[in-house]
């Protein structure tokens, strides 16, 4: 039954789901409970107080959705938007890819910008339209903060600078799935009219929640948005929020209490503190690329993701072979090279509740592995890199006695 | 953080979401996974065999959705019909009215067979409709198998017999939110077409899935359905079935390994023996409230639900201030009465991981309620009643060295 | 695996080991920590001033022994006591007699007073006992608090009024395992030398804790103590707690965290509820024992005890096979009879984290045994007493919204 | 609460307790049992049956004993050994100081062979003693298979061939709590008499499990032993053991289905590739300690440990301070120098469920704290030696498909 059992821990270096505190497993070890007794309403009221502040919004008003990334992404365009609206989105990598491919098959008049995998948006190609748009056609602006698949982080101050410089009236919708809890993010700031992402990415909790952010623009347009839907419908939730019992339909206990532990972590933290935690690992990574001699997938500094890192291997190398050796023979999972970079790309996920040392001990066995494929590295020299880096950035841990 | 405490063991008698079993919450207590790693989807693979057991179906395609039962009926709506598609749905209860409901947004022509609350589907009429419908407007019957709100069990295999009868091609989309698993329900036998629940339910597990299960006819009409989707779009996940790697988007790796623990569960005990038990736990719930000298929301026997029963309570008592007295005094979770009967009604959910002497706990539980909130009840005469029952017909447990 | 698999929740009614609340399993569900790091020293402390409270002292020194009651019992008296060293010593069941064959087999002169089972401690006896020891060759009075194979519950403030007495010097050693946490314990008050109890009684934790404290008296004479003894020795834990590290061994750290936890919820919802509690219990399963007609092994109210009911069965029916049925057909655990009333009792145990409703469910499941093993109970008499009795005494839940 | 809490996993690197696997943390995280049902005599019968297998005996009888190892010393002791008996016993470290304390303490007369610390027990005064012994008033040899202070595994087997060179009869009580189920252990090949460990060394799970097994020599020994036992005496056991009950007092359920989890794991990896990985483990961290130019305080190659290394910090570096930086700064938990060594060595544990990437982020970690508290080390220095050794010496997983 347990097929992934292997010698001592697995190391789990996807971009998600990713490695979940013992403290929230601890949460979730219960029994299923009565949503509908006082005690459920008034811990989602405070969970739905305290989500807000992963977004930095004190304006928006949070869903907790039983679904997946996915679904959340459905939840943010069928509430705001309907069938005919023109969209513009970024197509930068394989999440970008579905996200807009969701985006047609949901009817809307999609405007593809494409970048080649391993740069960010275009966002001259974003001023151009902003500019050129003058009766306003281009109703939401779609975005990933941060492609998952190419290690790519885009600018979003950016895109709120451009649609205020064109006092464009365009919602701006941002999948925050790979960035929201890891890296720095802005819903009020930057004027993000729905963001979202899923438990099982930087909040480190199991798959099934889908959390999506309205700000009170987005919010009015739910009004008037023509969509079809009824399980993502904002307003059913709005509906028993204002009824004080909060769920249109039954939420997951677990996940619940889940939720409430992860928080409650983050606070602890500090979530400047956590953000800064993912950079020093993002840096970490990149520096162990650079010592191994291999490139980084993302083509410029300004784009490198902090969360995850998608190292191109040479021609002779098939980067799938990494993950499956990986896999059978260090019990570390790593993320497959998707669509145009299969067989490119190997990706290390480091993102959620992780610290130096695992990072350290997955960037050994990639030099190992990389041996092993027969790549000329100098083991111990991406350690070595990292090592040198985070012995002067990484903090005491103020929590410990 | 824990709202719920009181000292002993919480008793959950809602009609869901119900008790975990031990071995399932110890399956659950896991780190996250890779769902792209060879485990998730040789794992799937056999879930998904086995999961069409407790449809009893050999036919069917089961659908493992990260969704509530309101997703897995959008699901089973979405993926079979299209925008202005006649339907024939029974209102017979809160949750017959939700999925109604849900039906007329996402645009079909519903056509209502209301009946008295407490009563089951009307299945006269249903004949004459079909009787009159040579021209085959009416694609799709909609039924729930077992109402959760007035705990009525209608009949599916008349159903079935009536559409034979008319010859009607119409499809057979059956809820069996509170009763797969539970109660005899027989897919193939039937000729349901889409069949439906939530993990929560009789699987006893967290919310977290909804388990739909298709036909080959309504594959068949999920090629031309027009309807709107994409989360719940069976389509994704059958070109991922073919590859072989089974998962749309991230499951969640807790309800895998949940799902596979109460399979074995329910597998060992033997799919009829769990039926007979709630078989037995209906019965004996009955046989208290009879004892007590109240009346079952049910009007006639042959509606009788084995999974929920629904007690109406003299019109001098408050049903509300019944599961309110349940909670604050006993630990014990009760279902409210909903909507109609909201007040008139508390209700007893016993399905799921649950057994006899459980039963008779809430049973006691009940009769001081009703004696704290003025109804002259004799203490002890319902749990005399059904232990009587249960003395005689409760078998030894097989497993049991 | 799993022999004791059956649908639904065992209901363990043995008077120990008892259900553990899920709070504490929660604690309970974690890696192995460092006992050398700064934490668990902290912890422990609060732990050692915490664990006082049951105990009822403020000059006591408590030990966390990784041991079980025999092992506390070993403690108590080799650490107090030197070979050859006279003591009087109750016998009054089976938990008793065990202890004396320890106090013998530990080379100590016991002067034995033998009650009839179900028999309280014979206090006229060691009156005289105390009267005529003028030159006080009695060193120490071992007593069990509570019997919990006959269900007796010793007086012991009436000891200690004969020690006063008298004014004796021997040093009072209380067996508390079936009662400290459950029943009124008084350490100080009662001056009591030695109290011990195991963790997986009524604080209802698993096995693996024997708690020990000492007073101040029991302290100093373990100065002079000449019994061998070295991993029981409490020199070995002074030294340690003198250092601030604790711990002269490595303790289990999964039972530390949950005693933090089983503590918190003791004083949460106040020590002297939760003997209440107790109180409720034992006196709800009296009347139901009383209302099927049948005996308490324990002779007189006096001795009654609030944490397990052994109950007399008719010379035609075994009891064991009471017990046997309770498991092999109720997934219920009952108490055998043990040694002299073998057969001849079945005990019902009702300590630890536990409420009305579980208990209700565990009588109505003794009478339907009853009835199986051919005793001509009224089904449903028990729990109609039981009942009638609780539902006028028991308190809300104050710590439910 | 949680006073360790910091980002990420803490890296758990002291020789015991150590890391525990999560199929044992799901296995033990359950309610407690009867211990008397038929269900815990049937699954202990198999434990004691598999449990001879990690001795690689199979004439021995086993103990599964509830105390920590200190416990199970005494038990080795007290049940083969009567007061004034000589033992020969070796000093070459804190446990094996601790051990020879506790005979002491326990009245025999010990004959003390005392080594440098870092160095194995003196063998070659052994067979002096045995050489002059012709009346044989040596009772007992008392050896550690491994000193956890010093990293030292002595040869057992030569201690064996003294024995039988000098037709000795003296029984052979070894400690092998930091070698059994780790290093290469051969109870009846050697002769050893009594052999015990805890449950929280390399069977990784928690503390509470004193694991004893005795030859049938010790067994027949046992009967005339006069030292005095209650709690630790075989006797008892062996008594319930013919009753096919097997439990003199109450034992942990979470630990015994903990300890058939255990053992399942190390079955299904094969005793031998646990000890093989060891094997690597000690190898790659004495590799690295090689390469950052530092001694291990182990003397010569022929005491290596493949359990724990002790490492020898240069005179100006306090070694404390080296663990105290690991838990404050990089969440990991090293073993301090303990009594002579303290302040010179600081030790990695490595046994247990651990596998080798855990052991090269420990390894790095170690390196940025070097670098820390002054000592020149080169970064990825220690890293490059293990994984050079280990890339050439990782077998691929056989249980992962």
């Amino acid at each position: 039954m347990d097929y992934v059992y292997g010698p001592g821990k697995n190391h789990l270096f996807v971009p998600g789901p990713v490695n979940i505190p013992e403290p929230v497993l601890r949460a979730m070890n219960r029994n299923n409970e009565d949503y509908r007794s006082p005690a459920i309403p008034a811990m989602t009221k405070n969970l739905l107080e305290d989500v807000k502040k992963i977004f930095k919004t004190s304006t928006g008003t949070p869903f907790l959705i039983p679904t997946t990334g996915t679904g959340a992404w459905e939840s943010a365009l069928t509430n705001t938007l309907s069938p005919g609206d023109r969209t513009v989105s970024f197509l930068i990598g394989q999440f970008s890819l579905l996200w807009i491919d969701q985006q047609q098959r949901l009817n809307f008049n999609v405007d593809v910008v494409e970048s080649e995998w391993g740069q960010g948006a275009n966002l001259d190609i974003l001023a151009e339209k902003l500019a050129a748009d003058h009766s306003h056609t281009i109703k939401a602006i779609c975005i990933v903060h941060n492609e998952t698949a190419t290690g790519v982080t885009n600018n979003l101050a950016t895109v709120r600078k451009l649609l205020d410089h064109y006092r464009h009236p365009a919602l701006l919708l941002v999948d925050g799935v790979s960035s929201i809890c890891a890296l720095d993010f802005r819903m009020d700031e930057w004027g993000v009219d729905v963001a979202l992402t899923g438990s099982q990415k930087a909040l480190s909790l199991p798959t099934g929640l889908g959390i999506v952010c309205a700000s009170p623009k987005a919010l009015e347009a739910s009004k008037s948005a023509k969509s079809v839907r009824v399980f993502f419908d904002w307003n059913d939730y709005l509906k028993f929020y204002k009824l004080g019992t909060f769920w249109p339909y039954t939420p997951s206990i677990q996940l619940l209490y889940g939720l409430r532990a992860a928080l409650d972590l983050i606070f602890e933290e500090g979530l400047d503190n956590v953000i800064a935690r993912h950079t020093r690992m993002g840096k970490a990574t990149r520096l162990a690329v650079e010592a191994w001699d291999l490139k980084n997938c993302t083509q410029k500094e300004e784009w490198y993701s902090d969360t995850v890192t998608a190292v191109l291997v040479p021609p002779y190398i098939d980067s799938a072979e990494i993950v499956k050796r990986a896999w059978k023979r260090y019990n570390m999972s790593l993320g497959l090279g998707l669509n145009k970079v299969a067989g490119k790309v190997f990706r290390i996920g480091h993102l959620g509740n992780l610290n130096e040392l695992q990072l350290l001990g997955c960037l050994a066995g990639v030099e190992m592995i990389l041996k092993d494929v027969g790549y000329p590295v100098k083991l111990g020299s991406g350690v070595a890199a990292a090592c040198a880096y985070l012995q002067n950035n990484i903090p005491m841990i103020p929590s410990r006695i």
